[in-house]
């Protein structure tokens, strides 16, 4: 499987570019259908455009009060990112699926594949768009009219691609048919390097957010104007960047200007404006409210917060039991298993040791042996919750 | 002609968006041709790509020893840019020569309107290219192989506009028709609002240069990595900023960062590069010298550098002269003027006065009685350089 994935959506500066709803992302949307064809397995696509792959009759289980248990995760990246976030977790559930049909496995009740829709929101700026949108916490007339970076809403990209825009919405029923849901994911950090173990449990997901500042200058030429005149926004700018690093550091979080746009971005032209991107998280909520606070002369505007995601405890606990006593992790990065559990699905994570502690970038790696550790370890869970 | 160019590369921010060799650039070289033609000037491309229009026979003028005197400027714009920069220099030469002709004055050598292509260097990156190609300063090959933003070598935006790159180089011919060139020119910055006057002579233009900092990190999810093992290259660009502005000051000259691009750009994306470019310039070259050994620890690499230009002395005296002893003024901005200076051509400037003093901005601006006076100006230059 990951022979097929491993040309698509390559970006030229290195590693994978793989957008939502654009040419990459059809490919591997196209990709999906035919692994789950290839299993027979049953494949549909709901309201928010999040794929799923069956392996039995979810709607009967639904209505014995047996609902299925999913596995699964999304194929798009990052700009510039890499090969196993998002991937690893929809190649580890078709594996998992081919090793328990090789062990006999007959499951109690429906397994399920799950490919959600623009996780990394590296299109139209708002992460785990499909989640959001199946579970109703993202209306679908805000999320038609998310624009990307040339101006083109998230309606006409649906439209380009053949879907009604005015079918995007919450999904009760896809939802319904998820009793349990399971995402394996490479890990984002080096917790199981430093615990020597290759696969771990997530226990939580840190509250995070993400806000806009707007730096506003008076654009001029840079080599006619005094330093004196000058309302210079790049200067602003640094203060930010500088006073969000000391803030983090100070309040026990992270904070990131990871994304800037500069206005007109000219040489010899002093920018008439400059927006910068903040990222903050942290275990603690109120200690990213603390970054915020110190950072309130900027103006920042929140543009998205999702609040500690906390797992189902006796559900983590079960699985580390049944894992050889797998470590509990939390995380900082958002995950649509996040979304889901906030949504009230009983949920949980799994994480494979990336031996570089890297991700979102071509750097971001796992081994083979704990790729397949991985597999084992979610065909269990999935043996387990279906016995 | 105002009304005519009004329109033409609107930029959807504001003001105007000219780039060299595009949609908008085409209308501008015709509207200049079409203008050319109603005067019934005869108008040629030199192998810059420059434009020339002539009242009277320039090379006969060069077989007689007495080469004609040309009035002109450009008509391309940064981004996001004004309408005065360049259009002035153009429409004013147009005017002067109506205005001539009203008056029956019959030149003694031709007179010559030029449109210079490329001066801002906005879409290629080099500044004043028509005018550093035509005088060989820009090397053929170096000027071809120069790329804008999405890839596009000069060479092909040529190619696409029917322009033969192969032909493309100095044209010594186009040169020598040059007895004298004066450039009319928006002013930069606020000198003649300070004077209460409506025009000056240019004296001389400081010596400027641009500079490239790449600024390397280690891409890495923003939410995931800890303070203190991240490599982001975003706190360097905060203290390039901080620095360059405080070494500008320490050592009297003009500093700036205004253009930034970031990889991969994503907000919850440690960067794995910024790149920053930097002007600076001022009356000391030994200045902007002592500005970049205070900036040596970035590394940065010179794209380009104009030593000083200081203009004929004796024609500036003798203008100032003319109009009423207008004032004499420096300027920090690169112009085509400096690069024929540069080249032998005896060089003149006028500044038109501009009350918001800004430039490379909507907010760039010449009020219409000065623009007239402007007009005045140059018409009595070019009557007395050519009695």
């Amino acid at each position: 499987m990951w022979a097929d994935l491993e040309p698509v959506g390559r970006d030229p500066r290195g590693g994978y570019g793989r957008f939502a709803w654009t040419g990459s992302d059809a490919e591997l949307r196209a990709w999906f259908v035919a692994e789950a064809r290839r299993r027979h397995l049953d494949t549909t696509q709901d309201r928010a455009g999040n794929l799923w792959a069956w392996w039995g009759d979810p709607d009967a289980a639904v209505a014995a009060g047996t609902p299925g248990v999913v596995a699964g995760s999304h194929l798009d990246s990052v700009p510039n990112g890499g090969a196993f976030d998002g991937p690893l977790g929809v190649v580890s559930a078709f594996a998992a699926v081919d090793l328990l049909r090789e062990r006999d496995h007959a499951p109690a009740r429906p397994i399920g594949v799950a490919c959600f829709a623009d996780e990394e929101g590296a299109r139209f700026g708002v992460a785990c768009a499909g989640s959001r949108i199946v579970t109703g916490v993202l209306p679908p007339d805000r999320a038609l009219a998310l624009a990307d970076g040339d101006g083109v809403s998230l309606a006409e990209a649906l439209r380009r691609d053949g879907i009604d825009p005015a079918g995007l919405g919450p999904d009760p029923e896809a939802l319904a048919r998820i009793g349990t849901f399971v995402e394996l994911h490479v890990e984002q950090g080096r917790g199981l390097v430093d615990l020597g173990r290759p696969v771990a449990v997530g226990t939580s997901i840190w509250p995070h957010g993400r806000w806009r500042v707007t730096l506003d200058g008076e654009a001029n030429h840079a080599g006619t104007t005094p330093l004196a005149d000058r309302v210079d926004p790049m200067l602003d700018l640094a203060a930010l960047v500088t006073a969000a690093r000391t803030a983090a550091g100070t309040h026990g979080v992270l904070a990131t200007v990871g994304k800037v746009e500069v206005d007109p971005n000219g040489v010899n032209a002093i920018p008439s404006q400059v927006r910068a991107w903040l990222d903050c998280r942290g275990a603690d909520a109120a200690a990213v409210d603390a970054v915020l606070a110190d950072l309130a002369g900027y103006a920042p505007h929140r543009e998205s917060w999702t609040p500690a995601t906390v797992f189902d405890a006796a559900l983590a606990a079960r699985l580390a039991a049944l894992l050889d006593d797998a470590p509990l992790l939390a995380t900082g990065a958002g995950h649509d298993a996040g979304i889901l559990s906030a949504a009230g699905v009983p949920t949980a994570m799994l994480f494979v040791r990336n031996p570089t502690g890297v991700s979102h970038s071509p750097a971001e790696y796992a081994e083979r042996d704990d790729c397949l550790a991985g597999v084992d370890a979610l065909a269990a869970v999935l043996a387990e919750l279906t016995r």
